[in-house]
């Protein structure tokens, strides 16, 4: 009986979450801004490749939105806001992961009729994110070669619903000794579609590849 | 009253997994077991510090046992095993942590009584690992200076509940321009009892310190 509780009280959950994805991406849509959710592995660089691709776009004269989302503080948030552009904090606490509800108020907040692109990061994590859509157009997923090589075989779900794939901090392969290619490989046996990009967000390298990939 | 039902549930949940934690401890007590369970970031060099500890007890004729625990795959088991050891590896499938009653099933399993210290590697994740106690004597938080020098006030909590943190790869302190010194002053401001242990274990270097840390 317990267990029938948990596992409908969980289905309500995720059912509720996709509602709110879906309106959050009505809203988006509504406001034409097209929006790319984040998600990775801690410390894999999601923050710099978001800084990177933000600045790319201004230059471009696109207007960009952030909302930085971590378990507590706002470190990725101050970094967003140095860059000028309208920015949104959310912490969650004690959950590992971000909600299409908390990102349904940092929408409240935000003036989206001035913005084109929204970078959503979510808290860094490979497993949880994946259960709960944002109602972001688009999910990428970043992991780093520092992780080791076995990453995508430890988290193989996350890396099969990736729009776009992210192979961050090649430029240190040979000092941990990983080949990116058996990531590369790795993702795509679980995700035959998704682009697989690897960057070098600190010295700026693979960010050409990457804008295309989103389509930005 | 949704609300309700969701907390009862959430603090059951939690309430159940410490009576089991409870029952793994004395089981393990009762067979002279010492035990760790290693918490910590994605890819942060858990599986290389256990390998690194479990070759320096073997040499010390101590019998070690080490249970792998990831999302999916046997990726660290069959690394432990390389070591001759006794070791269990427990997918979590959906769940981003360990819990006390998969340890459970794992401690019936293992030969315990021809084991004297036991490594348990949870799942790489900074936050819901530090809600779910195993049963092991102490807890081991371990990250990398790869991840950035904001790790620890991203995840304060998981840092608080800890009786060592290990600071890992700081060989690459440089090659990421992070200070280590950052990491070990934010970890002190949350957790002023826990010894931080600097460690590069790729290189072996830090492992005599950390070995002495957990009074092996």
């Amino acid at each position: 009986m317990h267990k029938v509780v948990e596992v409908e009280l969980g289905a309500n959950i995720l059912a509720a979450n996709m509602r709110i994805a879906d309106a959050n991406r009505e809203l988006l849509h509504k406001h034409s801004v097209r929006s790319f959710d984040f998600l990775g592995s801690i410390g894999s660089g999601k923050t710099l490749i978001i800084e990177n691709l933000t600045d790319r776009l201004k230059s471009k004269g696109l207007r960009v939105g952030c909302i930085a989302g971590d378990v507590a503080g706002n470190d990725d948030y101050k970094r967003f806001v140095k860059h000028g552009v309208a920015a949104e904090n959310l912490n969650t606490g004690k959950e590992c992961h971000l909600d299409a509800h908390m990102v349904d108020h940092a929408l409240e907040r935000l003036p989206l009729k001035d913005i084109d692109v929204l970078f959503i990061e979510n808290v860094g994590n490979l497993v949880c994110p994946g259960d709960f859509p944002l109602g972001a157009d688009k999910r990428v997923v970043v992991i780093s070669v520092t992780e080791g090589d076995d990453m995508v075989r430890k988290h193989p779900l996350i890396f099969a619903l990736a729009d776009a794939i992210v192979i961050n901090k090649i430029d240190l392969a040979g000092a941990v000794d990983v080949d990116p290619q058996v990531l590369v490989n790795d993702a795509k046996r679980v995700n035959g579609k998704a682009p697989i990009l690897l960057t070098d967000a600190k010295h700026a390298k693979g960010m050409d590849e990457l804008e295309r990939a989103l389509g930005l």
